[in-house]
């Protein structure tokens, strides 16, 4: 937080460093202590699970309406014979009820709020440095902690997730993805404030344009959280990741955060009905939440792939059609038109287009635009990597994300998926991969990790798009 | 070929540069001014198709006995009106049988073969050379060609490959997967030497210990085919990834290599049939080429997981129980011994096992070593990234892959996979990730691209184990 330059007083209360201080915040003996001229809106509790009654307590004495518990050792330990952690958490609400505190988790990371200033990403770097000065016992050694970079980023995204270690890898690499957070809640037990709150504060927050989040399981009504659903789908896209759908899955959730998992088949049909964005991991999940920031909803399933090789123009064929898009044909004029700048010879101007050796930069644009004007395809996939055309085509980054970018008429409804190799082979190649894939949204396309990611994501946006149309046209 | 050091004489022919020299070889006018003191073992033909004809003649009267046609523009580009490059395949075969040539192709790369220093493989940084050399219009300027380091190893794998850009990435990606080939062949059209014969080659090569292949189409007879593989099979396995499984990827086949593609149903018939594992894209191919050359084959589908985090246990559970492994419980017993040195707060000991917090190296091969004493555990995945204990917990990379490297007992049978991450977040992370992987297998372990491709391949694998058990039952 000091990083991120929190503009508020930061309280440190820990009885065995009283009056010494840390990165220049000076530590309190007890809650009790904090001096009264700033009300406190926010206390972070970080105490063995067995203490947090007694700090509920105090801090409910001192006024504070908001309780972060980040402390594990509760519900999520509790087995079929022992409910040891379900009685501390209902000690925790019946306290929390006396004084009016509302309580997040416990065993979850809080909130990132980028236009308050508060977080719990640390940029990499200054995560490193915190680890050499702990081996050197050298605690005061926190360079590095000023710079949170992109990290603190107000963007688009909400994110809403069950798990603590996804929230903080999905704040991590959003930089490489190229979006930043309008908010995002790690919620853990939900003993208290729960997905349901979350989902119906995004709904209407008008910094959010789209909803994401990581669920292992609903503890209240399901019926409301459908309706919710329902009304929020009208207003932006919702996407969810559903965890442990699988019987071990099942098990490892019930530890994870204490509540069952529920069927998946129940998901699917959920889904169906409130035109909500399912996808099964985190690299779906982060490839759909870059879809529906960049790119229209795509009207068909029709797409035009551009290969480079022949077999690589087999394997995307079947990864497209694979995951739902459709590949028509081209016209036999717009073939007529491409071969005339393209030689036959080592190549298909069919779909996929493959032009191997005669493909340059400059043609494969023209070929773009060429395709946006044809009907029958809402999406064109680049299933080359740009290595292609970078390294071996002699063209810098720089103009081949300039030219990717303005390849498609200007307000042409389509869709230019890009992909990058995930094949790591070289260093420079893996750098280059690197900043394509950063700069690709502010460019207007996004660089999937594969071509079948790109045709998923796709496929399921049309879905939405379809989920819209048919609820329209109930009314 | 020669940076690959290759040791025999190399004759240029082309009568536009008659009498100069490249690299230090001489242009010759015609095959019959080649010098007649060595015998030329291969001719390869890389001139327009119509022109190929001629050629194969003049090689037949100059006592060549095999022909690799490297050029296009043949069948694949016939329709179903129009058979031109078919009836120029015909004069070929015709020309061939004439002077008994046996031919290679045509539109295919050709032979690696590393023993012979034969090769069509270019170190990246030649390629990049050469790329500068050809806008400079500086053709002499070839430094680096002279480095072709691993890429000219002899190893243990035959790739056969009807797709000669899949055989090429193949060939260079090979060293940062850490393998090498016995031989490699890019076959292409196929008109006379084809699939069947490279696969009783390689059948009873010594050399060879793992057979893959990309196959678009077979042309001949498929029953040959099967009772081949029957037989390679029972000696060593066979990998193949079937290109061209969808109908508009039917299209892309055909103008490939200009052959039809069958139905995958079939293919997965016959693969049941003679114990083929079949693969469904390139990296999967990868993968299970790296499980057969490292690991015994799995006694069970029973699998450990071992996570840091929560969600990823979560997420990692879904992902190997949707690709085919079980993941049984851990005894009572066992649990227990582990709860000894591992607390319990924030921990999950039944399975997956997830040990954030206090997951040292330490513990983690400690673990390990318990978990493969236990019957129920054929393979141990360890789901997380190398990133989590080398950066989060101060270990060294080398410090950790000897410490993985020892994990399991000697000859203890069991499985250890490994997963790095594919989550591309910051540099230093990618270039661990580049070298764990390039490490893994001269280390006894395969570091897998995600948990997904980890538990595909093992379940793959001990399909495969299972088919020769029914075998040898049935005899």
């Amino acid at each position: 937080m000091k990083s991120a330059q929190f503009p508020n007083p930061i309280y440190l209360v820990n009885p065995k460093y009283t009056d010494e201080d840390l990165l220049g915040y000076k530590f309190y003996d007890s809650i009790s202590s904090i001096p009264d001229e700033t009300p406190v809106d926010l206390a972070i509790i970080a105490v063995p699970a067995q203490i947090t009654p007694s700090i509920i307590e105090e801090i409910g004495k001192k006024g504070v309406s908001f309780a972060h518990i980040f402390s594990s050792g509760f519900s999520e330990l509790d087995s079929e014979f022992e409910k040891k952690g379900k009685r501390l958490e209902e000690e925790l609400i019946r306290i929390a009820s006396k004084y009016g505190i509302r309580i997040l988790g416990p065993n979850c990371m809080g909130v990132i709020a980028p236009k308050s200033r508060l977080t719990f990403l640390m940029p990499m770097r200054a995560m490193q440095r915190l680890n050499d000065a702990n081996k050197e016992k050298d605690s005061e050694n926190f360079e590095g902690l000023e710079d949170l970079g992109d990290l603190i980023n107000t963007g688009q995204v909400a994110f809403i997730s069950q798990s603590g270690g996804i929230a903080f890898t999905h704040g991590m690499i959003s930089q490489s993805l190229g979006y930043s957070f309008s908010k995002m809640v790690s919620f853990g037990n939900q003993i208290d404030l729960d997905l349901i709150d979350f989902l119906r504060y995004f709904k209407d927050d008008p910094d959010t344009k789209i909803i994401a989040m990581y669920i292992e399981n609903i503890k209240k009504d399901g019926n409301e959280f459908v309706r919710l659903l329902k009304e929020t789908t009208a207003k932006k896209p919702v996407i969810i990741w559903k965890g442990g759908i699988f019987q071990t899955g099942h098990q490892a959730v019930m530890s994870h955060t204490g509540g069952l998992a529920g069927n998946y088949k129940m998901w699917e049909s959920m889904a169906s009905q409130t035109g909500v964005i399912l996808v099964n991991n985190f690299l779906e999940l982060t490839d759909m939440v870059q879809t529906c920031l960049t790119y229209p909803i795509p009207q068909t399933l029709g797409t035009a792939v551009l290969s480079m090789s022949g077999g690589t123009a087999v394997e995307s064929t079947d990864e497209v059609e694979r995951n739902g898009l459709i590949m028509p044909l081209l016209s036999q004029e717009l073939t007529q038109k491409i071969s005339q700048f393209i030689p036959e010879i080592n190549s298909n101007l069919k779909n996929p287009l493959e032009f191997g050796g005669k493909g340059s930069l400059e043609h494969t644009i023209k070929i773009i635009g060429m395709l946006a004007e044809e009907s029958q395809f809402s999406s064109i996939i680049m299933a080359s990597s740009p290595e292609y055309l970078v390294f071996g085509r002699g063209n810098s980054l720089d103009d081949y994300i300039k030219e990717i970018s303005n390849a498609l008429p200007p307000n042409s409804g389509k869709l230019l998926l890009c992909v990058f190799s995930n094949i790591i082979m070289f260093e420079q190649g893996i750098k280059m991969n690197l900043e394509f894939r950063s700069r690709s949204l502010s460019n207007g396309f996004v660089a999937y990790r594969s071509t079948a990611a790109a045709a998923k994501s796709c496929y399921r946006w049309w879905k939405y798009g379809k989920y819209l149309e048919k609820r329209k046209s109930n009314l």
